[in-house]
């Protein structure tokens, strides 16, 4: 899996962990809607700015996000 | 210190750990020297995908990347 889909699936999930549509990620984030549903559908090769503005909406850190599985070349996984 | 500076501060200082030019980076990331030295200096908001080609050629996961007290709001260290 690429890391753009690795990235629109943990936003996915810690988004709907916080009960939040993409819509309250939106507000926010201060990042329009429809940017965020392409992100999701790992479509879009999000630049760390965004990356920063999504955890500060999503109330964790940078290094909370990046703390998965998916981001571990150790991770048998995937 | 904005995310961008972070970043470019995390690049570098794995990168002197490992003992590797910006043109030894340059070279096994793909990425043009000139562009890492702009990120190096936070210069630049790079995307993930390009995180993605620095982490590998630096030889350490994204997960491992991030897990840094820079990248962490409870962090004091700042």
């Amino acid at each position: 899996m690429d890391i753009k889909s690795k990235i629109g699936i943990r936003i996915k999930e810690l988004r709907e962990q916080k009960d939040m549509s993409q819509k309250d990620l939106s507000f926010f984030s201060n990042i329009d809607r429809s940017y965020i549903a392409s992100v999701e559908n790992g479509q879009r090769n999000i630049s760390i700015v965004n990356i920063e503005k999504v955890s500060i909406a999503l109330g964790i850190s940078l290094k909370e996000f990046f703390n998965n599985d998916k981001f571990d070349n150790d991770s048998r996984s995937c």
